[in-house]
């Protein structure tokens, strides 16, 4: 089978840096891109620790393009996650920064050549705020008939937010563009805490993976803080692996049960960053703010028990 | 063990006539009092079919007490819910009117002050949108601690809402009345879509029931416009049972699972009327706009093979 032509949006963090090395130990995907959002970190950091994660995996020939350091609606988001990531997205432990060149694209416009140079081949997996995804689509209103697939890391339906009980962080970072990329909604795969919150790694898997592998030590370095951040949360001696389910997404969507909906995102009020679906189960008597919307696919259930242990697997090769 | 002391607030309606006619064929609930609301028809009509209901029971002594004809916010809810209910309330069948003399307390203040009299023994069961219970509130600072508890049928979590996919019905009713009642919180418990919407009586049940008891016939012919609704909207041929099963709720709370959250309804905005819970399942890293309210109940299942067969029975008498 042909390998799947991967672009990861990112805001590494340190799910991502499991996400990204995870997929470069992944016969399955080609990552032809990487692009860079703010969330964990603000986009500039982002970047820098893309070419780090690049270095780490020998990976350096890998294009990174630079995507927005704000929002769709033009305001700068000014809190990070940095009491989850550590200040530098990678727990505080300072890696070495490595000298890269940023490719002469922005993301959105990366995203849009790459569909238009392998239609129906791109896969796009959106880690951070999708604001450069809604970009792209604005940059080239072909883009969402030529992409393969967008998976989304983002939003909770059946579980509480995780930023407050209406909102996900992701999601939250740029409730317009998700919006946005709702309305598109072609190809569209959503991956939710409600089931990121099944699939997690324990203390004692990562203190495992030391020493195993070329990124072993890395991610068992950089998870400490990281689960410290759960621990404190939610009292478990482990962390949620959101990112690196979402990259399991791309290439075994069979490990997930999938629902198709149309799906809204709240845009401002007490609950901005909520997502809604209608399950359009039932015939509505009077059209509402869902009704014209396409569908998109929502991960409703995992197999945890698949998912985690193929993830540490290619994260110890 | 003594009767409950049972109000119930309600919008007649024909889940809230089967509701009403099953409490007074059950030995557990002392009905003190209805106190009347819009949503399934207006105030006035929904005060003329409550006297019908206590005149098919022979239960005129029973006070009714008229309530609000507008939402919290002072504005007049235009919508009725004629299409589920049928014009007149009760499935265009058109019953004989009868002439019954309202309480001289508005519904609020009937709440309170049977409250008054009897601290810690009076249960509301809220069949409609709970403009009657805010407004109670209101009157009786001291009501929260005096009811025993407050029964409300309303609200959506893990499903859909019926009127769109983010609002049910009653608390689209009022929502700023919702939100109230939800931050005051005291003994509140929560009987959702999520629930109600696994509680159904079949065409064939109401069928069966024609010609039993003293209300078979009467519920079983309001019941055709209802089921036709149904019929219509999810394609099934019966009809759920929203009203009789928060009246289960009330005298048999064992039948139902609870989980105590935080509750906050959505006033503005294109998920007005949307019910939000924080699970309190984890320690937020900010506060937001649940940390300060009060815990309510929420029915998250409920044993729907024993509820329906006991309301039917309760029906057939």
């Amino acid at each position: 089978m042909a390998k799947i032509k991967l672009i990861i949006d990112t805001d590494p963090g340190i799910d991502d840096a499991m996400a990204i090395l995870a997929a470069f130990n992944s016969p399955e995907v080609e990552i032809i891109g990487l692009t860079t959002i703010f969330g964990n970190v603000r986009t500039p950091m982002a970047t820098q620790n893309a070419f780090v994660l690049l270095n780490l995996a020998q990976q350096m020939q890998v294009p990174v393009a630079e995507g927005s350091c704000d929002q769709l609606n033009g305001l700068t988001k000014t809190r990070v996650a940095d009491f989850v990531h550590g200040a530098e997205g990678f727990g505080n432990t300072y890696q070495q920064l490595v000298e890269g060149k940023k490719h002469s694209l922005t993301a959105a416009q990366f995203i849009a050549n790459a569909a238009s140079e392998h239609p129906g081949e791109v896969v796009v997996l959106a880690l951070g705020p999708v604001t450069n995804i809604a970009l792209a689509y604005k940059v080239d209103p072909q883009l969402r008939t030529r992409l393969k697939e967008v998976v989304i890391l983002g939003g909770a339906f059946q579980s509480n937010g995780n930023v407050n009980p209406a909102a996900e962080a992701n999601i939250l970072g740029d409730p317009d563009a998700a919006d946005y990329v709702m309305e598109q909604g072609n190809n569209v795969r959503l991956v939710s805490l409600d089931v990121t919150h099944q699939v997690e790694f324990t203390s004692k898997d990562m203190d495992a993976l030391h020493g195993r592998g070329r990124f072993g030590s890395f991610i068992s370095d950089i998870s400490k803080f990281y689960i410290e951040y759960y621990r404190k949360s939610y009292g478990v001696d482990s962390c949620f692996v959101h990112d690196p389910t979402a990259f399991a997404a791309v290439f075994r969507p069979d490990l997930f049960t999938w629902q198709a909906g149309k799906v809204l995102v709240l845009t401002e009020g007490v609950a901005r960053g909520m997502t809604i679906m209608d399950h359009c189960v039932r015939n509505w008597a009077a059209p509402h703010a869902w009704s014209d919307r396409p569908l998109v696919q929502v991960a409703v259930a995992v197999q945890a028990d698949k998912v985690a242990p193929m993830l540490l697997e290619r994260l110890a090769m």
